[in-house]
């Protein structure tokens, strides 16, 4: 895309890789709703776009070639591709927070271009092998399960956890799932759309409930996540933690936040953002494989990469959870 | 029991419940290694049976009635009893480890009765009431499912995890079993006998090995669970374990142990004994509940109360796993 | 005190220590600024001053009587009082979060009655014994040094720490000792008043700065402490933090508070509410009989119990840190 | 050196630096057991001399050149070393473990060249920037402390802690140190070596004991860090942990060590073996400008780099604690 709202397919040369990468040949790129706001308007906070920009950050692929020093006995495998190349050398990175790099290249925010393309280069520990149990399509949802497996690690769910989750989209589903895997047994996801609430239960949720009922539950969640970015959501969701309760914040919201100040101190509740995630990926595909957490489900919709602009404009219809790109076809 | 291997059944007055306690009429007792050990030895290292003791201490029943100061309304409930009543005001117990209070009242270590009685007298705290779902057996085994979510959580199994479990007693198969609700996806059970093997695929095991077989898997394991208490299992547990694993020693064994001093330093390995659990019981009747830990298929044999001792003979058999005696029969 | 603004010193007879409790003759009280509400507005949040009331909550003092079941020999010992007796049977207490436990008697809010008095009675667990080298002033302050203590552990301070505190309040400097204490090598304390700031640099803040000045000071800080309750010391301290910085508010404000959403989520940072403390003691007066913290010289002034008002109006004039209150005189 | 007790000094040319590296002029070498005993016996475990090595790890210098992508500001400025650069791209790296990296290069184990020379190449990150109050010398001890640094994590300590550390050479006075800065109010070191214990006091301890006067000591420690390698001092040092205690084994022993199974169970004790150390110089650069721990005062002699083999062989000497070597003589 270089414009809000016009999205233009174009012919560039197949990239070679470099010393210690990979070129991928792109099977399925997920529709991720940063995608969408870049394309609606051209900007999400502070990142622009200013010139043309490729979209597109949850993807899987195969091997087509290896750059120089790195084993050629990996092309052909099958992997999943973190988005994110770091810098290793900050310390956030030697920390192990390498989500946190100052130096960050990711694919998509401008202007890194993304992996809506045939193929796309990465670096050799940045692509994971696949076992055959999980499809092409499950390894592009990865990345939005690498999102939720970072959140739930944040909410330190474990065995009998009883957690509330805002927001029933693709991230809140995802969240739901991943909350069951650590054990979790009371998973209560919210929405103001009473047809989203439907996917819950097939994903996760031991129930499902419009945002405005929250109040009514009482002080008896060890965890939320904010999958919304309400304020409301978020406003109940803290007044819905017991005493030493965590909170979450994965959905992206306004500038500024308002809290309940008294309930924060007198609980000593915990606050916590998100931003993306790190080391997830070994964990996320090890789920999929043992069929722990299920997304190929939550695929609506397959698209070739011509018809890129209906996938983008799909996912607001009523139905839609998540759209696919495959390139391939 | 008053003399190793003497077990007789005796008439006694129905305890009265005190301030702050309840009188439980039992439904279910599990037999445990200890109670045998007990019944066979007359001690286990520094507690020795010097005076006729009630052996017991995995205990389901209903209340049937509430001493002073206690919500009488209890009455009637279906109740799962965690065996141990400790101080409340020890450093240990303010700082959340009552498990390690020096003054800990725990059924059936000498010179404390235990529960293989019609009725016991336990604090109103640890009286946990049960959901429908859970039976009484079920609910007698909630005490060795804490066992396991107790060592699971030092191990810091999460998911993805791959741990490696060296028996496949009843306590290695609920470890095997808890591991996988808190989302491991390899799940390794070890056992010098054959026949105990075939019980562990049914109780979470991804897949279960000769104890001789273990030294040939490499270093792939992000945690040991040791229910074996065999220095042989221990150290060739620890060999398996990736750098930064965790080695978690739940199965009792001699007096001293000999471990690799430089695998346990150059891979930066930890280990933790564990000694019984804490703040368990919630998590492990919500698991119950929801049916991510069976535990009521472990057992092999239900026995009424006169025939404790035939109970207590039976753990050694090919075949049994889990022997209970329900004081109602 | 009976109504806001009217003190009555009050003849009521000596309590005697039921089981499990000591009579304590009191030698030293802190006057806390939660004292001074109470005294002026009769209300914090909730806590609403219907009946007379003791207030003082920072006590230490001599062993005066034992009661059934305390060892006798425990009388005549100079001891800190913890001034929170928690149920040690609920959840949160046996979790080690007796500071959550809804069922706590804590001296002064309503309606339990201080410790403004000449006697008082504890739980024996919750007086602790006194090396010499601890003054009776600044073990009265260890109630404050234990706020402090909680705060950097929440704020996970550690050698080489860069901390900004915001409040320079005796709560504020406490904190500045504190996070020296741990190791932290940059303390920055910062303050409305310019003349409260004087104190700062001689309890531990490397420097002091106006509240004007953070914004200045760009994102340096791996922690930060509210000791203020202001909002936009709040606001400011939140962006003054480094990605992955942790956030802690001590200090009381209003009901609701905004936060910096966008901030808190791209820079991942937690933020923790506290409430008094768990299991603070010992290490408070470990540090005071070290020198590690020095709190007695926070003491601007000393009152005798009939002067208790007199010491109540004095904590807002300037040059007053922190008064006490001897009842002995 | 190429045989054992054989030492030379070799004319090389003096390296480039390539892309990222930079080239530092050596200015202080500490000298460690490491070294000697490479010296000594050509091995330690599975690192072989087996060609000519350049001894020597711990360092500081001045930088001289810039390598390609490296800032040109940086020449000229004085920086303390991290002798090892990891992969930054395998799991341990990037999840903040980069002292386990199986691509480890490190100063002189073999066959990598150490620092014991004029000018040695390093990674631009891993030299970082000393103030003023950081003297050569202390810089050079940055590595011992970081040492440290990283058993007292590991070890948990903070205000109030009690610890134990077995062995006062240079690494067990720095742990002294360090546990102090940590908040430790209770540092016992022991040694089977009376001179040895004078330096404690000097370094942190409050008090020093000779190794058979510690299990007279009874169970009172929080954490026990062994600086000893020796068998006998981790069985008394383990015995001497309260319930929960943390043991950390710094020092390198023989291939097996014999522990207490029954002791580290019943107080569920943890044992973590360390492995150098990550993340550490940030913090040990802060805390020796502050003064919190100060280790040029263990210099107790000064070599010319023409004087090496003297230098390696003094450390056994009585009343040397720790020898430098300054290339630049």
């Amino acid at each position: 895309m270089s414009q809000p709202g016009t999205l233009a397919l174009e012919e560039r040369p197949v990239p070679r890789p470099g010393p210690g990468q990979l070129l991928v040949a792109v099977r399925s790129v997920g529709v991720c709703g940063s995608d969408v706001h870049y394309f609606e308007h051209g900007r999400i906070g502070d990142f622009v776009v200013n010139s043309p920009l490729v979209l597109g950050h949850e993807v899987s692929g195969r091997i087509a070639a290896a750059g120089p020093g790195v084993d050629a006995g990996r092309v052909g495998s099958r992997v999943a591709v973190e988005p994110g190349t770091s810098c290793g050398r900050c310390g956030q990175c030697k920390a192990g927070r390498y989500n946190l790099c100052p130096d960050m290249q990711f694919f998509a925010p401008p202007p890194v271009d993304g992996a809506l393309a045939e193929y796309v280069v990465v670096r050799d520990d940045l692509a994971f092998d696949l076992p055959d149990s999980v499809s092409d399509d499950d390894a592009a949802l990865l990345e939005p399960r690498s999102v939720g497996l970072w959140a739930a690690a944040k909410a330190q769910l474990g065995p009998g956890s009883a957690v509330l989750i805002a927001g029933a989209g693709p991230i809140g589903l995802v969240n739901a799932q991943v909350a069951r895997a650590r054990g979790a047994t009371m998973v209560v996801v919210s929405d103001i759309a009473p047809h989203r609430l439907a996917a819950a239960g097939r994903n996760g949720a031991t129930s499902a409930v419009l945002a405005s009922e929250v109040a009514g539950l009482g002080q008896q969640f060890d965890a939320f996540i904010d999958c919304s970015g309400a304020p409301p959501a978020i406003a109940a969701g803290l007044r819905a933690l017991r005493p030493a309760g965590r909170a979450v914040l994965v959905g992206m919201g306004p500038d500024e936040l308002t809290i309940p100040f008294g309930v924060v101190q007198q609980r000593e509740l915990t606050i916590t953002g998100t931003f993306r995630y790190a080391n997830t990926w070994p964990a996320a595909i090890a789920l999929a494989a043992s069929g722990a957490v299920r997304l190929s489900e939550l695929v609506t919709g397959r698209f070739a990469l011509a018809d890129s602009e209906q996938a983008l404009r799909s996912v607001t219809a009523e139905g839609v959870i998540k759209s696919v790109i495959e390139p391939w076809h």
